[in-house]
């Protein structure tokens, strides 16, 4: 399997945990080696594991909070490390996120996350089917 | 000068660009060696130099944009990479950004911008506080 295969993997994993409310799953997808940071819509920059994962625990436990998808994942790498840009849809509404990775023991883990307001995917198609 | 203060230092200098709407210090301080990427608010992901830098010109060159000013930034090590979260100060409005860094013949610069809608982060003052 390829690098960018991986890393893509290893974004769909993060959002598989997301979508499935996988608290384990979600703890697993995120860095141990490294104190992570998180940027949730409208949070203010959360820093270290514990801020982090209990940001996660609290999102995933909040029963009124839409099923999440994850389309237009693409992985690009900055050194040893990655990131992959991707639109989040949640129930109408769209979200682009930014998430980084390092690869630890032969894993990649997420070490940082940002997401934020986006227009639907759809009415920026003119735009991205010009961008590779 | 650590490498925290030389990618803080590279993150001053694209904001410095951005509010002296200074297009050849905006040039200057992306990568030229990466095909980079940029999420604007409410835009598509831009993918390669010539999208990404194409956008800034138009920024740059908008006579009706609000003048910006980062606060907060705050560096953390991706392996040979780096990354800074930091809050944008656009006018009224707060937008919080993700810069992914990378060193070229010695110099930080960036590989990707992502930059959404935030809070005031004076009313975020209390869980930042506690961060570090």
């Amino acid at each position: 399997m390829s690098d960018e295969a991986l890393i893509l993997f290893a974004n769909d994993a993060f959002y598989n945990a997301f979508a499935a409310r996988d608290f384990p799953a979600m703890e697993d997808i995120w860095t141990k080696d490294t104190e992570p940071t998180c940027v949730h819509p409208g949070w203010p920059p959360l820093v270290g594991r514990n801020q982090v994962m209990n940001s996660w625990r609290d999102i995933l436990n909040d029963d009124e909070s839409s099923p999440i998808a994850c389309t237009n994942a693409q992985a690009y790498r900055c050194g040893e490390g990655a990131y992959v840009t991707c639109h989040e849809h949640m129930g109408r509404s769209f979200l682009i996120a930014t998430n980084i990775f390092l690869r630890e023991n032969g894993q990649w883990k997420i070490i940082h996350h940002q997401a934020g307001a986006a227009l639907s995917p759809n009415r920026t198609t003119q735009a991205t089917s010009t961008l590779q």
